[in-house]
């Protein structure tokens, strides 16, 4: 037995977005050519610039990145100052109203800020409540603390039942919503505040995305004044930098005295403390030109997203306040784990948004206490691979998405039909054709339908005499049509090409011989 | 009360080196200016070359800095690929045998994997092992996961009961160790190792410094293949890079599999990554040229070094196998603390130890149980504010060093022999001079001698007639020596002086006057 602790042996490992270099080791694809929508980044880039030729060009908002990192290189022979005050004073002044220095704790990363929260306030079983669906990180920092979850519908957050609520340490809020997308207003999240700070709860307000979104929903001048919330912000998501890893919190001065005493010894190195202090130093804090053109451009760029996205057949987005976009897509033949690999086989990164309905053990009856909801089980089978998060992109890169969703789609198809095929061809050799009259839309056709053919062998035959045609694909292109078409449901039909099929030699040939022969004379 | 655990509201900030931007702030010394030999960086500084108009120039070992600023910065738009596989395998190669890739945990610095492996070992009350004296983080990560600590002398290590050792889930071990530069051979740990894992205790040995005092020593290889001792390496001190937060772990496959999981994600940045891998990959691992140089270096100007402060009286440098002297300054008339606040003040840090003695709560009576050696509450009393710790700097820094400490020390002096004079001045005039011979050196002139100015109010006169001359300071440059004259100490003498001294006037004044009408007809 491992000297470890058995919650932590008990841990699997978080699922994330962003796994480029991964993708490029499994198929072998150069990560330079992979389009990722998988990282929820803003879509703006970075505001140093352009990156050409091993730096920064085109600086629109007044950084210099080669600067920066000459300032950062020039400190690396020293132990950073471990108090961080330029980094803690830039960051208050990025959030101005009610915050200051002293309010601030920095964080390697917004995650080792979860993490620190958690350790600081979490002993072995004590309860945190985290909603369904939302970021990883509260789930895994909190069981690295020992805690145990329960977790609740998203949609209850207002409801959840003030002795429940007591026996929280911490009730963890994402705002906006990770991958939701959803933006809960100041004022309802100040009503919840009290709440907690009424239970002895404390309230742990993720505003990573919030600059993408509305800042002036933000309640960080409320944290900054109450013992019992926390506020986390991130820079990574704002400024599209995740390689360099920077995030803060917002406390009030007594909580941030602790945690920062807590905290580890100099967490930010020297670049993280420079860059970061240059980014949330950019004239206008949260409405800097470039935070409001950032939010201006995923507006747009949204809704051109979910325009694209919703003319497909089975994709199903959901309004989204930021810069993703959770997308149902129930409606298709695959789940959403194996869309999200085809496409990722095709070098375009989407979220499979499996992981954030996966959970196997502890849950809250908090629905079923308030409004006869079903149980967070139900809710976990119900859901469960049926959703994938898609970034808000540059439109070129939405449209490299659609276009490679319709290729996945045809090769899905394809594969599907020539896996039906073989099951009928079987089925027929077995002597047990299934004329599959028990499918919910039979007859779709015309009355006394065979449907041993749900899928047509013959697809695409691209003979228009068919009264097929090639229309206007959703995701580009052009794709056949066979509207105009019922041969292959015709009972003698069925029967002629079954038999063909069943002749020795491939599949292949027997179609070719059976288009030939029973097809083509009915044309 | 703040919604924070019991242990986490208890904790101290644990004390440091380094503080170059508090003592520029607290003095108004510009950064540039101080001479820092209170942390512990390899002396030859990092690798890249010389530091100048933006870049490093010079490069003696291959590395080329502004390539790989560029390569990371290539990279700042995209996380980092979690598994960190190339710094792992890099990590591997450094320590070469009986080490590979899945034996290794990256950390941002080695502080994160201290709390990393004390969060997911040890629950609340559990108790550790920590020696005393030795590194501060050791106790601070274990107080922040909760765990009880039991301190033991470091000369009793392999002295601990079993009884005790199996009661403790941990036993840390610095080696070579901080502050006292002491390294344990490679045989006696493997023993160490063997009782630990008998007992079910984590063996976690800190090799931090060991490749700037012998790598050969070292038990990576142990650790790779027993789920019972982990060692911990650092790049920051080898590199001389504390602003780039670098370090990794090495223990079992199983361990490091279950510690990767509990890792942060992301906790590297992009660019300790990719300079990690380059500094790692340098030809020949522990062994490259500019390691086997700094070892080398090192030697020579530890050796200097320890030679210059034994000359100085009340400075007994101890032994040391690496870059850092534990120096006892008990000898001194002021301790540890006001002399490292003293050279700060002077723009020169050194380490004052108090910190590293100063625990005033729990303690193991291993001490009692063994050796009948004192309590290790009598230890902290003892050796409090008795040692600083230097590290080992090229000679010209250590020749700075040696003239900052006799400034300090006439500074220091002089301020004493004034402070006695006012003190003997308000005894004399409260009529009770004291003629201090119950001193333990008294008489140390002649018999009959008076004490009251233990202190010669009129040092330096710099008067070679009273038999005083200018001799060679053991700290650089010339100090006025009293040895051929005891004039001050004659009753008359004495008693003439201190009249005057009472009379109306300023001190200056008066010993002006004193000088001429007492000691001048003596001459």
């Amino acid at each position: 037995m491992l000297p470890l602790k058995k919650n932590i042996l008990a841990l699997e490992p978080s699922t994330h977005g962003g796994l480029i270099r991964k993708t490029s080791q499994m198929y072998d694809i150069p990560e330079s050519e992979i389009l990722d929508l998988s990282a929820n980044l803003n879509p703006m880039g970075n505001p140093f610039g352009n990156w050409e030729n091993g730096h920064y060009v085109d600086q629109n908002y007044g950084l210099d990145m080669d600067n920066l990192m000459q300032r950062s290189l020039e400190t690396i022979g020293h132990y950073p100052d471990n108090r961080y005050m330029d980094f803690r004073r830039s960051a208050a002044n990025f959030l101005k109203k009610g915050v200051d220095a002293q309010h601030i704790v920095v964080g390697n990363g917004s995650c080792e800020i979860i993490r620190l929260v958690a350790e600081c306030v979490l002993e072995e079983g004590d309860m945190v409540l985290i909603p369904q669906p939302t970021f990883a990180e509260y789930e895994q920092q909190s069981r690295i603390a020992g805690a145990v979850i329960r977790y609740h519908p998203l949609e209850y957050l207002f409801n959840i039942p003030t002795d429940l609520l007591a026996e929280a340490k911490i009730l963890f809020v994402c705002n906006p919503n990770n991958p939701t997308g959803e933006l809960i207003p100041r004022s309802k999240l100040i009503e919840l505040a009290e709440r907690c700070t009424a239970s002895d709860t404390l309230l742990f307000v993720d505003e990573a995305f919030i600059e993408l979104a509305d800042p002036e929903q933000s309640i960080a001048d409320v944290a900054a004044s109450n013992d019992h919330v926390f506020v986390l912000r991130s820079l990574t998501k704002d400024f599209a930098l995740p390689g360099i890893r920077m995030g803060f919190g917002i406390t009030s001065v007594a909580m941030a005295n602790t945690l920062n005493t807590a905290r580890l010894s100099w967490n930010l190195g020297s670049l993280p403390d420079v860059v970061g202090c240059a980014l949330l130093d950019m004239e206008g804090g949260c409405n800097s030109p470039y935070l409001i053109e950032s939010r201006e451009f995923i507006r747009k760029e949204r809704e051109y997203l979910i325009e694209r996205l919703s003319d497909i057949y089975g994709f199903e987005p959901m309004s989204s306040s930021v810069n993703f976009v959770l997308v149902d897509v129930s409606g298709l033949l695959m789940d959403s784990e194996e869309l999200t690999q085809r496409l990722a086989s095709h070098a375009v990164l989407v979220r499979d948004c499996s992981s954030f309905y996966n959970h196997n053990e502890e849950h809250t009856d908090i629905a079923t206490r308030t409004h006869g909801y079903c149980s967070a089980t139900g809710l976990q089978n119900t859901h469960d691979k049926e959703y994938i998060r898609v970034a808000v992109r540059p439109r070129q890169e939405t449209d490299r998405l659609v276009t490679m969703i319709g290729k996945v789609l045809t090769e899905s198809g394809k594969e599907y039909a020539e896996e039906k095929l073989k099951q009928t061809i079987e089925n027929a050799a077995s002597g047990a054709p299934s004329s599959r009259n028990t499918c919910e839309y039979y007859p779709c056709h015309f009355r006394g339908q065979d449907c041993t053919f749900c899928f047509c062998p013959f697809y695409p035959c691209e003979d228009e005499v068919t009264g097929g045609r090639w229309i206007d694909s959703t995701t580009g292109g052009k794709v056949w049509s066979c509207e105009g078409c019922t041969i292959i449901h015709h009972p003698d039909v069925v029967h002629q090409v079954l038999d063909i099929l069943m002749e020795e030699g491939t599949t292949k040939d027997n179609l070719a011989k059976a288009w030939k022969q029973v097809i083509v004379p009915r044309l």
